[in-house]
């Protein structure tokens, strides 16, 4: 990396902290040019725009996400236990300072057309895909039976993983990360207990 | 109703149908005032605070929600086909100009202690606590079986709901809600499906 791809990296980095806690737009240029030490101008030479920052701080959030969530659990083997540690690091993953950035961004960006909300759909839809991928290979590792949808399963545990996260942080429910691993096992057991009985 | 009292409902109404679209922290004062043709100063005696306000927008989409969702269903028979209509009542509700108001809200007022968000995590228990007690209702009319966790299956439909409002709204996925239908309709399937393993 370059000097300047090292500064853009190590902006992006802090943007996308802040970001977490509050929210995509509420970065502020000026607060993030004090934290590393930056003029305003020098900060925007490096994204252009409001708007092209935050993009930047998207796909930085994804480029963090695959780290954190993805290659761990594509060193697991195929199947049932690739899919499981997917679906526990990223309950780590909501845990942070501030819960999942996705999750937050998702509100803020609902109702806000524009190049953020079409990085944040993109990296969502990757996500959804890469959960969706790894039930295919559940089913073609025999894992799993084969009229499972992995669409659908991708759905549900998506939905789990919101109702944990809500239950969690806005809720403050104790039970609330319990619940969803509990309801991981059910969806993951269905899959299964279909499967020993048609075969 | 008093004429003030008129005033004050007319005002959360549409109080309510802003803050669905721009947030409750995006309610302006001013804008409110315009619309209703009234001064900013005689909208405030109305509430007293702009935190006011909000606890009481919060309020009002709880009115609306048991008046939409919550009562036509409690007409229904109880146990399942409650059950199945708070679902249905629930999923037309995201369908709004804006989407959920408690979707939105929740991510909103995650990291901002204080009233407002106090009142949201009333309102949303209450109807974690409805969807439980419909599903322990089932149970009782002999609908699910005896080990139906009642507080797991309002967890469960909960992120169900959060999944389909997701992927409808954000993703904008035509299936979404067919998603959700079956997932729940799966649900049930199995707090049934066991019943007639067990009976």
């Amino acid at each position: 990396m370059t000097k300047g791809e090292e500064t853009r990296q190590a902006i992006l980095a802090r943007a996308f902290e802040l970001a977490t806690v509050v929210g995509v737009s509420g970065l502020s240029i000026g607060r993030l040019a004090e934290e590393m030490k930056l003029s305003k101008s020098g900060l925007f030479a490096h994204f252009g725009s409001k708007e092209a920052l935050e993009v930047a701080v998207v796909e930085e959030a994804s480029r963090q996400f695959v780290q954190d969530v993805m290659v761990p659990a594509l060193r697991k083997p195929r199947g049932e236990p690739r899919l499981r540690a997917l679906f526990d690091r990223w309950l780590q993953w909501g845990q942070r300072p501030g819960g999942c950035f996705f999750v937050g961004a998702t509100a803020e960006l609902d109702d806000r057309p524009g190049p953020p909300r079409d990085a944040l759909v993109r990296a969502i839809k990757d996500w959804v895909d890469e959960l969706a991928k790894a039930t295919r290979i559940a089913v073609s590792e025999g894992h799993f039976r084969d009229d499972v949808d992995p669409d659908q399963f991708a759905f549900e545990t998506y939905g789990l993983m919101l109702g944990g996260h809500t239950f969690s942080r806005f809720l403050r429910e104790p039970k609330a990360l319990d619940r969803a691993r509990s309801a991981f096992e059910a969806l993951i057991a269905t899959a299964r207990a279909s499967a020993s009985r048609t075969k």
